[in-house]
């Protein structure tokens, strides 16, 4: 059997440049007399102060070099790879630039992937800041690039978020050259719900419980605004095992059950139907608790085991399992034992589903 | 074996002279030529039309009259309500009559418990806008009013959130008292999250995802803070199933245990702990995936079950059983069929935990 990572980021070495020429989130500069650089990405990390996590991350190779991505597989026991640009993706570009960074970022890194037959295949970025008609052609061309299995989005959309009817030609062609969307949040929820005292829990807050609302949040919209209607073959891959999604799903069909208004309107696709057909999960839960509650919502062969790597490194650097890929690979055992489920979780699934064969 | 619930609201006639006498959010009145009264509650409810849910919902007895619950478990084959004030509780009174307001409401509810002995308990409201003094001197009143088994309160706290050390003196009395907190939302997020579309939606959005993750910041921000280091046999019963706390626990607990600003810090007890010994989840949740998630993560002896009455009436207001509360009846059979589990969480556990007998 093959162990598959379908939720690792890379930072290829172009987009680490325009990381570095920015002054304001996201950027990545040293603050003296630290020399180690810093990555400041989250929105609002840029605090006054190095005395919290408030001020970004400290960064090194594992972001930017496929090398270290390959030296972490094989110290993780991880066979394939399916790297994604990490977040926020070309939503900082100028629109004009849009285009033809997509196709710079995404050629780089399926070269990237080349370096390392069948061990690494790739979600390509688009160019969602320029026009549409961009956005649809390099969906097609990335259908053409050998490594490319799909597409990394966020959940911002064209700027409107993913219930935008704008976007139904992007959701047309991804349906069509069959290319799987990775949604993953990067914005998280304004910083006022988390209260004065949130800065003393370093990023805790909008990472442990943000990110997962923001990708709740967004599939729910692209759900209510009948995305899985019109395309119903569209196949998308929640971060961090849907956000709340699992957990939240009934809550959410209960809530659309009893509303006066969507009472009145175009009858849906049942929430378990869209989350049976259309959407697949990944393993990135820490529990597994969490973890069932995705295989009981998405099924065991829609559930894809992930790292998140290069975020959350190891407390102590020189060590060398890192804790974050343990939890999710014990969460897997926990719950599933050896059995045929745990295998495919670990990589079968994505094996099958994503075309992981050369 | 007695069918126990644990969440149902009551807005006892005092408080609805309150509701009815407003003219912001919330509020309660008609809208001509539409004879119902509307209760508009939500945050950003009150919008100019009628045209959607977006201006709150049509009202009746079911909100204020006792004989009406009596009806309602009759009909469900509910023994037992423990009934509390619905959100936003006292957080509305002016501050010098929150003291008094708070003692004639919970009089007055405890006054509807006698009326049928042995079938209504109570969860007492507490006058968080007075001073502090006044907060603690209510908790030990409430200890002795005869129905009284705990306190309903929201996430604000004293304005600052439920991380706010100034509750200490709070939760050490209802700790010394032994009176759970049913901790529920009523503020959501803030409305930008759900997108331009949201109104769309009706109220899907706020409270199928705000709520539930209102509940969780502030239990998550509670755990952060030490709140169950420093006061180790507080007990608190979770709104909606925890809102998402048992699907991110393990998501919470790694970020905690990768975040070098927190590591710098005292140690705290460890979610699953905290889980396990302080928390009690209500089984209002819609689904088998989410009620198996909570009793994984609180154990099968303190999920209790609700019902959320009188909010998520039928859709046909002629018809008898209603659906919010079937769902979540049949979320406990298809999860623990008729087992001893399945009895305690329908009501064994409630009876126990919260005393329920004469």
């Amino acid at each position: 059997m093959s162990i598959v990572d379908i939720h690792t980021h890379v930072y290829p070495p172009s987009y680490m440049e325009i990381l570095r020429s920015r002054t304001n989130v996201p950027y990545v500069r040293t603050f003296p007399p630290d020399p180690i650089p810093r990555l400041l990405v989250l929105p609002g990390e840029d605090g006054p102060t190095s005395t919290s996590t408030s001020r970004g991350r400290p960064i090194g190779p594992e972001y930017y070099s496929i090398e270290h991505k390959i030296a972490f597989m094989d110290a993780h026991e991880i066979d394939i790879s399916v790297i994604s640009l990490a977040n926020p993706w070309l939503d900082i570009v100028e629109p004009s630039e849009a285009a033809q960074r997509a196709c710079e970022i995404n050629d780089e890194m399926n070269s990237m992937c080349l370096q390392y037959p069948g061990r690494l295949f790739m979600f390509g970025a688009l160019p969602l800041k320029g026009t549409l008609e961009e956005t649809v052609l390099e969906i097609k061309r990335l259908r053409g690039l050998s490594c490319v299995r799909g597409v990394v989005m966020g959940t911002g959309g064209l700027g409107n978020g993913l219930d935008d009817q704008k976007l139904d030609a992007v959701y047309a062609a991804l349906q069509e050259e069959e290319l799987t969307v990775f949604l993953h949040p990067h914005y998280g929820l304004p910083a006022e719900v988390y209260g004065p005292r949130a800065a003393e829990y370093g990023h805790v807050l909008p990472l442990a419980l943000g990110f997962p609302l923001e990708t709740t949040i967004g599939v729910s919209r692209m759900i209510l605004s009948g995305v899985f209607d019109r395309h119903p073959t569209l196949s998308i891959l929640l971060a961090h095992s849907g956000g709340t999604l699992p957990f939240l799903a009934g809550r959410l069909e209960s809530c659309i059950a009893h509303d006066l208004h969507l009472a009145a309107g175009p009858v849906r696709r049942n929430i378990w139907d869209v989350l049976a057909k259309n959407i697949l999960l990944d393993a990135v839960i820490y529990s597994s608790v969490g973890l069932k509650a995705a295989v009981a919502v998405a099924g065991a062969d829609r559930v894809l085991f992930g790292t998140d790597h290069p975020f959350f490194p190891p407390m102590n650097p020189g060590g060398q399992g890192w804790l974050s890929v343990t939890m999710n690979y014990d969460a897997v055992s926990a719950a599933f034992g050896d059995s045929a489920e745990a295998k495919g979780i670990l990589g079968g699934n994505a094996v099958k589903l994503l075309r992981l064969e050369l």
